[in-house]
């Protein structure tokens, strides 16, 4: 932390602030400047009471905190990029770029075997499907709950496709996490702590969403929540943040691909789909995302999508799927790494 | 539901929308405008498919939503305001002007009676104080949990003063709900569903945070949730949306103020500490806050601020506070309200 | 600044670090830190090369500006507010609140002549029109140009009220100081930076518009061109910026009003009409800007806004205008001033 | 336009918003639907009083827009892409992506020179470099100003390129159209309204930078107000947009890319250096652009970065913008474009 003192602070005021540093079980180093102090407060920050509250002390302007708040998700602690292996087939964070589509809510037996089968048939590797549904409105499908979990272990005994399914609440994540392949923690929920908390002490991969007010960092916050936990398997989601433009659902932060991988460990993925909220969007937005260095996609794809439970606007038909996986080849290709 | 048509759109594109909209219960209504057409899709929207996947048909260009999508929190199922009574002495959303004002944590039996006795003292009607923190890092103070519940009844019987704490996990809702006189769903969890029907079904005033990214009809939509499970004793609060703005920790949003007074019969309360993340910014929109037409206040008042384990930065000190309250009464007068 | 070194930087790294410091004519103070290093860069950082550029050095981690970047508008130079005089009776940055109203286009003689009256007659010290228009579309009303500020002499020479008007090209600008007694730079022209300069040279006070995307630190470095160019006569305005929130049209951040007050010692005035683009709006949003302590109000008040040129929607008619005067009275009255 | 009524209006406010709506020159058209009426205001917005005051009147919940209000500059109006030739070889528009690249400021011939041959060199199409800066403080460099544009022709007639330089005063836009080959209106000048009619008087292609808060739909209106003067050679420009998030300079928005495409003819370019503020992000975002579509990218590229006069932080040296156009061309050729 360098705590920034006013111009003209008084001495008792710079020692009132070094006092405390020392109280709190920091070092301090002054550096006098030309029109003000500044005080270097020298020690890990993470754990201890924080410096910020100096702030209310008579003389100082304000705090500017140095060090990152997280650390097991740091490049610091762990060089290498993290592998998360899924199936025998199927790892994210490596040379391949994983691709998990289907619909965003499981609607029948039908509906979820049909959409397994036309991803499958276009080269996805993942199925994804809701059977638990956070809505916006008390009044709007809620999901098919436990049934939804069945029928997506069904899909996943046809095809060999393993699953990912959100989960909404830390008494039916143990459920859930007996049926599915990997966890999802939805932008609602991406800092809904006792949540966090629960897939950490799980042993199944997490797929973790940004919140729509989220900063990068407050994202590897959550990260930590769940690896401090015990869980490493953590696979992190940029799904679109809220800002002032109207012209798409959110706006998908596709810079959050370098920021991330020069920070973390952990494998990034792009979800274009509630990123643009609009079904013409997706394919250019994740081939932009693979030529930015994604390390896979998730993409709604409905056989019917204007009579779909949910999101059926942000829904791509089969048909679209497969030309877009065609072109998303060649990025992919021209990128060094294989789809 | 208003379905805009493209320019020039087939006669054929607009005969399979008319047909979906009938297919979905809606009644359609077609106006041949001077570049395009649009229709009218007539229906109650709530509870019904979303007409929204229209958007993928051919020749749409957008679909734009007519109705508020809330029902019981709405204006329309209840024209006068909502007065909800928290103990023989305060009830918040009449002529009184309430304030709930405390330390962010419940830290010592110590620290929560001092400032009980504080507040008390400065004319606080309610304490405030967490006992389940739900903080951005793993590493920071949790809070005392149940200990702290304890200690809060315990400030209640010397003080008489009733308390809010936040509750953050449905599996311990209900224990938290046995000591507290408010629950307060705080603004990380305000779209955690599972945690909002949990509440909804206690018999206990909910007091619902508005969420960083969280639009006012989303909000109200979040009261829908607890209103809909039963329980109509919802009291909202706006406590700071996130901007791009650095000079304050949020932005805190005095308009929804009016907003919601011409939509909900909800009462609106305003926390200027979280809202601004500075003691020095609270007094003036505290001031703010009543002058707009708030029903109260939750403030955070520490007798240590520069040791508290949390949110130091924005807690004032009594002394501070008690000179804030005689302002603020001379403001309240102004708006023909008592504190 | 404080350059903060990556962990594990290299020695020869932070070596070409400290002489390019050097070079940039700075004095450079190592902080050894317990996982990285941060250096202090000791210098007035006005008028030299950015420090910022250090970020592309080898080992750099980031660069954290300490010293705010403006000088003449902050008050470490000023410590007593300006009061900016207006006329005989009108001063802005005192004990008086000072109420600017009127439509936001002049229309025709008649119209500003009834608006004139009216706000007069309802207590307001300053008449606002707009003659120039900046508006959104080109195919929308421009204003009537010098022709509007003839009939707004007009209506100063019936009324006594001097009036604001808005420039928005150097090359008119000094025609428009000829006629006006405060010339306005709007929110779009907020970083215009050859209009700020040409204002700078005249020599009538100007209200300075925060642009919708303007932090509070960048309208005080816009001030501050007006300064530099030798104009001390600025007056801040808080009007509202854009966030994801729709059901305001811009969201007005009341919490500048404090922040502002501690760093400058410039007068703040709040426009509620554009920060919410709502007339139900106005009133409450007026009386909270002055509770916060603004030393004036700018709002948009129009004899017959159902047919106004532009603006129609947020613009109070006379008589909403004389009811929300008569109680802001109240309010300005509890906090000590005079309206 | 679309006026909602209130439930419940009363029969005569909807008579006398159906008599506004005639006197304003539309056709008025019914809807009851089974909680409220709506009614459809039919005719041709632009030129036109807004409908948007109708809000003032008794009985209206709000008004939706319909229609977009711009004309020229969609693809209503010009169905193909508009193709802007700058020179022999190069249009902006086409099959071929273009790369503009240079320093941010021309500092003097020597660096203007080895930035020109530089940028040539790795297949630059276009040199980039400013003379007149808009900075955000008075006291930064502001620009070599004509002298600048000299040493810019001067660059040009030695490589062949042809150059894009700023222009940010209508006073002196036609002394930078005789030198440089397309004028650029930058982020804080792009609701400069009486910038943007001059530049549609010159005869030079335009390059329109997106303001920081500026909607997609408005940086359409601020093209149309430089198409309606008579340019029709105007290029879009996506550089960031402001929001939250703080670990990048600004947002790019390269969902902005698919959305303009949907929207109207103009080409498209991307700057991700200003839009990512970090020269680490430079790359993976020019490769993303390309992929989502873009037609053109304009990087900044500095021979010595760290002793830049502005922006040095964002800029790429020589060396490694040459080896991101070698990637970027695997990208184009899997696009099915040339670079």
């Amino acid at each position: 932390m360098i705590i920034v003192m006013k111009a003209g602070a008084a001495k008792k005021d710079m020692d009132e602030v070094l006092r405390c540093i020392k109280d709190l079980g920091y070092m301090a180093h002054v550096i006098h400047g030309t029109t003000r102090d500044v005080i270097g407060a020298i020690g890990d920050e993470r754990g201890k009471s924080a410096l910020q509250a100096l702030e209310t002390l008579h003389g100082v302007e304000n705090i500017v905190p140095i060090l990152q708040p997280y650390k097991l998700a740091s490049l610091e602690v762990k060089k290498e990029a993290s592998v998360i292996r899924i199936s025998d087939d199927v790892a994210i964070g490596g040379t391949q770029v994983v691709i998990m589509a289907g619909p965003c809510s499981v609607e029948s037996e039908e509906q979820i075997i049909a959409s397994a089968v036309a991803v499958k048939k276009a080269g996805a590797h993942i199925l994804r499907g809701g059977a638990f549904k956070p809505r916006t409105s008390p009044y709007s499908f809620q999901g098919l709950e436990e049934e939804g979990l069945k029928l997506l272990a069904k899909a996943r005994d046809l095809t060999g496709l393993p699953f990912v399914t959100e989960v909404i609440n830390p008494e039916t994540a143990e459920m859930v996490a007996e049926y599915a392949d990997i966890l999802q923690i939805g932008a609602r929920n991406s800092q809904n702590f006792a949540l966090l908390k629960k897939v950490g002490q799980l042993r199944k991969p997490v797929l973790l969403k940004r919140g729509m007010a989220m900063t990068i960092q407050e994202l590897l916050m959550s990260a930590e929540y769940i690896i401090s936990e015990g869980n490493q398997s953590v696979i992190l989601c940029e799904r679109g943040i809220r800002t002032f433009e109207t012209a798409t659902r959110n706006t998908l932060d596709l810079s959050a691909i370098p920021v991330l991988k020069g920070k973390t460990h952990l494998p990034v993925v792009i979800d274009p789909s509630h990123g643009t909220g609009n079904h013409h969007y997706v394919a250019p937005m994740s081939y932009a995302a693979v030529a930015a260095g994604a390390d896979g996609l998730i993409v709604e794809v409905h056989p019917d999508p204007e009579h779909a439970s949910s999101d059926g606007a942000q829904s791509l038909k089969p048909d679209k799927f497969d030309i877009m996986m065609q072109k998303l080849r060649l990025f992919t290709e021209a990128d060094g790494r294989t789809l």
